[in-house]
């Protein structure tokens, strides 16, 4: 029996560019809850995260279609974590065999206002616009905007998590073995002020590094990413593709992984085993338990003292 | 110190006719959060409810206004809790000296599905039609609609709730002295199935119904429920108006309240104070202190035996 992070990618929730829809939503939950059921069959505490992106740009498009300035990223984050966490206990609590308490509990996750990823927003949220509309909302809205492929976005920073402020409340959870849902979508960014008080901030906080943050802090014993790929790859889409399995940080810190997909996780996998000393996981979300049993996915371990 | 649970109502979080925009929400909400950090700083332990009724028409709204089937009443009372409870979250903690632990939990109520609210729907829910759109909807999705003034709308049944399904995770929380902010929006609608699995039902639960169950069941000492207005009336429109102050459950059963306004206000107060022998208070946001000290509001309090 293991204390496991397990962190459900927006991938592995909703597949890719499918819309969401409260059915689609729900059988995509589903799946994942089924998963998540094995493993806590099996006696793990589980602590599960999850990502919020299409959700994310869901509303923010509601926003814009209802004719009303959209709700800033906080408000919307805090959206999700209700809207998602909602379903995932709901089908995890009926795909569970047997009593379990669950918690899903609304997360805020305090970023630097210094972090450098304020002054380059790279991070993609909402609806797509022409070039001249993404410029006049720049102007009006102050907002950043890029081209995305053919269109124009917003674009957010995405600073690194620093603390997660409800971390007393989950441990206390945990320690009294409630399974608990909580930082969904990286968590409710916030930042401090001078005069000690927390105010919301425009910014999306990657879900990978705030889940791997969370899982040092809880001193979990292992930290699984679930996604829709089988594991991570060397030399993706080149003839020398090849999936990595047992992996050492050190092995890993040499190879490089595209920045928008897999570079985080094994940013985050590599933290959280430099941390702890534990086990962090990257995989299929149905291979949930061969990954945590070392027979599947990618399983990021210690390098062996030298 | 006395263990209070607190239903703000949503007439204390936006007022009247005021449109759900991000910074009006956090103003009121800001407004509410200076009444609840003074009952904190006199030591009483918060279990702090909400209602939703604006933010679920304004979700609901949107989700019309973007062409979409929106998502059912389950889902977006989830939204709802994660919206409110956040900004209510922040606001407090921001609002309160010294240091305090919150928590706000996503609350799922059972409701019965044999419950007489389902043959008669009648809780005004979302957008206004037209008469000829409201029969179309009706026709499309086998809505309930009815005429709302000079409008039409959609409505759906108010159950009364049974159980709060992650009431044993509130009162770990509250034994540990975390200020749990729950409940928000009278509680996610859900039913149990004959196999023992529990589904999201289209149904809004009344909030103060919800808070009263939610009192009793923590054994609290009193609950509170502020609106925006300072008391419970008497004939109220007529020259015999009165507002009441210290009252009997008893003496409350022998008058008649206004269904959609103070009457589950009432119901809620006499049902909590029947179950529990505690006190029930009802009035303005800013006389909360002055409610609890019997000095402001009315007052509802066990009748004497005979």
């Amino acid at each position: 029996m293991a204390r496991v992070v397990v962190a459900l990618g927006g991938n592995a929730l909703l597949r890719r560019g499918e819309p969401v829809r409260a059915s689609t939503q729900r059988e995509n939950i589903r799946r994942a809850a089924h998963s998540l059921a094995q493993l806590m069959a099996q006696g793990h505490q589980l602590v599960i995260t999850h990502g919020n992106g299409p959700q994310v740009g869901l509303l923010a498009l509601q926003g814009e279609a209802a004719g009303k300035a959209a709700f800033p990223l906080d408000v919307l984050g805090a959206e999700t974590e209700g809207m998602i966490g909602y379903v995932l206990q709901r089908e995890l609590d009926n795909a569970h065999a047997g009593p379990a308490r669950f918690a899903t509990l609304l997360t805020q996750v305090e970023v630097d206002p210094g972090d450098t990823a304020f002054r380059s927003p790279s991070k993609p949220v909402g609806p797509v616009y022409t070039e001249a509309e993404a410029g006049q909302l720049a102007a009006q809205r102050g907002w950043s905007v890029a081209r995305d492929g053919s269109a124009w976005r917003r674009v957010v920073a995405s600073p690194r998590p620093v603390r997660i402020l409800e971390i007393e409340v989950i441990r206390l959870l945990v320690e009294q073995a409630v399974t608990v849902i909580c930082t969904g979508g990286g968590g409710i960014p916030v930042a401090r002020r001078a005069d000690g008080t927390y105010v919301g901030v425009e910014a999306v906080i990657d879900k990978d590094h705030a889940s791997g943050l969370l899982a040092a802090e809880l001193n979990a014993d292992a930290l699984l990413m679930l996604t829709d790929v089988p594991a991570v790859y060397t030399g993706w889409g080149t003839p020398a593709q090849r999936a990595l399995g047992e992996v050492t940080t050190r092995d890993l810190a040499a190879m490089a992984f595209a920045a928008g997909s897999m570079g985080p996780k094994v940013q985050a996998a590599c933290d959280f085993v430099n941390r702890t000393g534990g086990l962090a996981g990257i995989g299929a979300l149905e291979d949930a338990c061969a990954i945590l049993a070392h027979r599947s996915g990618t399983r990021v371990v210690p390098a062996p003292a030298t």
